[in-house]
């Protein structure tokens, strides 16, 4: 069992290991964050109207600070440092979540498909007023009939050689741009994605800069925009709906890195196949997604800070024979619902910090391999996928453990769930990153294969994978070697090796192969069959989604364990194997079954994993307070008024 | 695996089926809900001010209607029909949720603690002024210090013999009145919760009628009311707070039907004992907890039904070779998602449906034994924490299935999860509930033993339950008995058998059976080896949670399956024996590590079980429309703009 001599942590050096690298980016914006606290109290009692004005005034101070430009290139007055952008946006996401989404999609998403979609005379023209919020842009890429399916886009773009200027139609009702945040109030350009039809035939989609709104306001020529009304929350962001009746945009317009245009109207791109060339373009807002991933995870830290601190001072039902009543973290049940997610913060933390590192690396690196490129986008699709479910989850588990106090406006909780909600299905919804994540192990993320639909995918691998995933992943060497690490079900083995990170990495490690080979298996068994292809890939999702799932959670222990490997004469370093053990073992008992019904867990040793996970909550308990003071939230965050209360 | 011949549904059947006995008055209260169906658009659009009167007027109109008195007695103007009554209020749920829980408010809470416990007295003076809505109330027991536990309130109320007056105090800031419905705008009068102190001895908690405002709304003297501000949700409920600085009210205000207090100051109570007095008083009141589980269980029904119907209309990805995208229904992943938390939706129906009518018995039974009315107690309180959990989870996922557009304030999402997040934690948190259920079946709804906090069970347990509990449920003879029905692990089966009723109950019995005797020996063996009773029940918490869970559980299956063999001619019978299948055996498969660990469910039948919750999934897709149809939502109440649309 979990050794139970008591643990202890040294606050301040546990936020330095967190903030990493990023510690001074950081700090610039807990202090921003102090500075403008009062937008939390705004959100709560200021109308839609005002409060999106007021986002965007915060919005324009936090530009005139620095911390909004970090990501662009220094010449047109940025950063220069993408890594650090990052680590801006994550610390922003302490505090009111419309600020953030606001800046997500005005530095993030229109800057960022300026800055990757587009060349020098689109940086020239847009960058710097875009980093100063002087130009309010949008992303118009979602339409009301297609968010997930980009591809099939129904707004159009044509060439008119005549004029030299595209011109873009909304062909049809459900091809209207839809939740375009930016759109509905204050946006004077709009990054709009459209297919792109030259002479007739389709070059797939590609992106232009349209002005949407004219000096005054008023929407351009050929401009319709609508207001998405009222939301679940994010009340500060003013998301609409655009259409276009044939609206011009010069030729200039259209974001040329990857394709152009000639003034006759011929069309060039270095990528000759549209699929490729329209998932290369995809692949450089990478960005987003790991923004919305790293931003998921300190919601979570915020729900997590609030509901530890309101059980260390909530008491509630009385031990016999004492006046005092129990705190509400002494109970077991208590600690069973908070401290596991508290662990998976960490972990999730530590997940996001190479991921980014990665992304940095990517960023400046123009020779990064393609390959490994793809394998990125993988990681930050995953890595988006589960810290945004986990911010769902833990603000409601975080919620209800705070009881009636939690449901107020004032406490916090309903701003984070309504804000955050959207995060797993925006930025790509949670079940279609998985399948991407899974699409890429099974087709080892193959330059060849990067443009296949989940059709193709199925074929691909009947034709081809179920060797080329054995072989790739060497499945049956693995599977060997794991055995020497995993006992079967039916060794007996010590209770200790549970605590042991070989043990938990061997067991993540070894469900991820197997259920990523039953999938190519299965896939094939069925294409081989004659079965129709659409039917076997809906028939295979569930073990699609496990795959995925198995494969990111392996990466996230490993990510945890490796970091407490680099930094061995930590502090912390006892404390936080408390916690990366938690982390691993309360894991591998959510799908315990799974293991048990592979022959990879005996029953005893199932039951001693919940016996362990208890125990490390009781041995978590006493330093909760501290873990949760480690992820540095400013105080002005938390101003949750049931943690003011004596009770 | 499951049959696959097509399955077909009789609707108008199916609702008949569902409406049960209350059809008329479920039609009357449907006409109400698309006679102010606008309800729902003022929710998004109108101020909190604003909305909280136009949700005063609804129930104003509504009462006219005589949709609100049933279940008062019929000299008062009311129905007499205590079924009638919850089965209004389940239509209610429908709707707009403001106008439900000010409604349970009004007619439940202090309508309820009028009628339960007051005499002739109050029921003379405010019943009739009450059920028409001229009279608005509050029910003022929780304080901001106390939720769950009720016995130890902070209000004291202390008898004055001069004047013959009780005088309310909050003694403490943490013991004002908090989340008061109707308090902070609407209430002129309050049942107040309070300690009721005679001769500076506590007669424990007792209930008064306290004015709280005057002819001109204003504070009447002592009395302080401040306003709870924004929630997450339930913008048409007027939450408040109360204080009480020696408050004066008559003798006669004292809700005297379990105890009373003559001129002279003295104390009389045919319940000798303090603590089962309060429980009795509590007891009476269980209604509340019928009518939100049933609540919890309609927004579920309005969530799967407008998931469904979205998943139906929205198409993406295409197969190849077609120029149609796929309806995502026909993905196996979304049929996993919605398709057996539909089939919860039934499953708990039914249980509700035959908790209304046990307690529709009781109401009208002045002899119903004490024994089973505590047993109708825990069944109310474990309904309720299944029916509203189930609620928030399927309210998310049919959020999360309708990406996007499941965002937007007009599709209902956002109010149905927001004002139905506070089910799980008001009328009691549903952990303290679920823990009430396992201390019934501890103690057997032992009379003795009704008192007993958390403490005092696993004292009681310690002492003399293991063999109580053993030889109630005969927990030896019954496995014995399962054991023939259930194959253990090494047992090949066929897997036709899975779809029997008979085995899924016995496998759900068989684990209530083997964690509740699990709970009462780890409690004895605790204690008796010394530990501290505090530590013993905080260790053993979990196991306490899964018992009652596993009780419920099995009840809800009972249910379910004892409706389908009354009516084997039903026109629907083949299509609700899978849906019951479904419900069965994905409930099974939630938990089926714990059969595993314990022997009863072999790895292969494990995998087998899944095999076939996905083969029933499939089959049901078809009829899966005329499933959420048989519900009987008015149309009005599926406003969702996103089901009008073409994609």
């Amino acid at each position: 069992m979990a050794d139970t001599t008591s643990l202890s942590v040294d606050v301040p050096a546990l936020t330095s290991l967190l903030d990493g690298r990023y510690a001074e980016v950081r700090n610039l914006v807990r202090k921003n964050l102090a500075e403008y606290a009062g937008v939390i109290q705004d959100q709560v009692e200021m109308t839609d109207t005002d409060f999106r004005e007021r986002v965007r005034e915060v919005i324009k101070h936090m530009a005139d600070t620095g911390a909004t430009g970090l990501g662009f290139p220094t010449e047109h007055g940025g950063g220069g440092d993408v890594g650090a952008s990052i680590a801006a946006f994550e610390t922003l996401a302490f505090g009111d979540l419309s600020v953030l989404v606001k800046a997500g999609v005005q530095f993030g998403l229109f800057g960022g498909a300026v800055l990757q979609l587009g060349t020098k005379r689109h940086h020239d023209a847009y960058l710097r007023d875009l980093i100063n919020a002087d130009l309010l842009g949008c992303f118009a890429m979602t339409e009301s009939g297609h968010g997930s399916n980009v591809q099939h886009l129904g707004t159009v773009a044509t060439y008119d050689v005549a004029t030299r200027e595209f011109v873009i139609t909304t062909t049809t009702e459900s091809a209207r741009k839809d939740y375009i945040g930016n759109a509905a109030a204050h946006a004077s350009h709009a990054a709009v994605f459209a297919v792109l039809e030259i002479g007739g035939e389709s070059q797939g989609v590609h992106a232009f800069v349209v002005p949407i709104r004219d000096e005054h306001g008023e929407a351009m020529p050929g401009v319709r925009i609508g207001d998405d009304g009222p939301k679940m929350g994010l009340r500060g962001v003013d998301n609409g709906r655009l259409w276009f009746d044939e609206v011009r945009v010069p030729r200039e317009n259209l974001l040329n890195r990857y394709a152009d245009v000639n003034e006759a109207g011929v069309y060039s791109s270095d990528i000759e196949n549209p699929d490729r060339r329209f998932f290369t373009m995809l692949g450089t807002l990478v960005q987003g997604r790991v923004s919305v991933g790293g931003a998921g995870i300190s919601a979570s830290k915020v729900a997590i800070t609030i509901a530890v601190k309101y059980a260390l001072k909530r008491r509630q039902f009385g031990a016999p024979g004492t006046d005092e009543e129990e705190l509400l973290l002494d109970y077991g049940l208590h600690q069973r619902r908070l401290l596991p997610r508290l662990a998976r913060s960490y972990a999730l933390h530590f997940a996001q910090e190479v991921l980014v590192e990665q992304l940095h690396t990517a960023s400046n690196d123009p020779d990064y391999p393609e390959r490994d490129r793809r394998a990125l986008e993988s990681r930050a699709a995953g890595t988006k996928a589960l810290g945004t479910w986990h911010a769902t989850d833990t603000i409601q588990e975080g919620r209800e453990a705070c009881g009636g106090a939690g449901y107020l406006a004032v406490n916090r909780f309903a701003a984070l769930k309504a804000d955050t909600d959207v995060f797993t299905t925006f930025e790509g919804d949670n079940h279609v990153l998985l399948q991407l994540v899974a699409k890429g192990l099974l087709t080892d993320y193959s330059t060849n294969f990067e443009e296949l639909d989940q059709f193709g995918v199925a074929r691909f691998v009947a034709d081809l994978a179920v060797e080329t995933v054995m072989e790739r992943t060497a499945v049956h060497k693995i599977l060997e070697r794991l055995r020497d690490v995993l006992p079967s079900s039916d060794d007996g083995q010590d209770e200790s090796t549970l605590l042991d990170a070989d043990y938990q990495l061997a067991m993540l490690r070894w469900r991820e192969e197997h259920v990523l080979s039953g999938v190519a298996r299965r896939l094939k068994r069925g294409i081989d069959g004659g079965s129709d292809p659409v039917q076997v890939f809906s028939q295979v999702q569930d073990h699609v989604i496990h795959a995925a799932r198995s494969h990111m959670e392996r990466l996230v222990l490993e990510a945890f364990t490796e970091k407490l490997q680099a930094h061995p004469d930590d502090p912390n370093a006892e404390t936080l194997a408390a916690v990366r053990d938690l982390f691993g073992l309360s894991t591998i008992e959510a799908d315990r079954a799974w293991w048990m019904e592979h022959g990879r867990l005996s029953s005893a040793r199932s039951k001693s994993i919940t016996r362990e996970v208890n125990a490390l909550c009781r041995r978590l308990r006493p330093v909760a307070d501290d873990l949760v003071d480690g992820f540095g939230i400013p105080v002005e965050m938390l101003q949750a008024e049931m943690l003011e209360q004596g009770y």
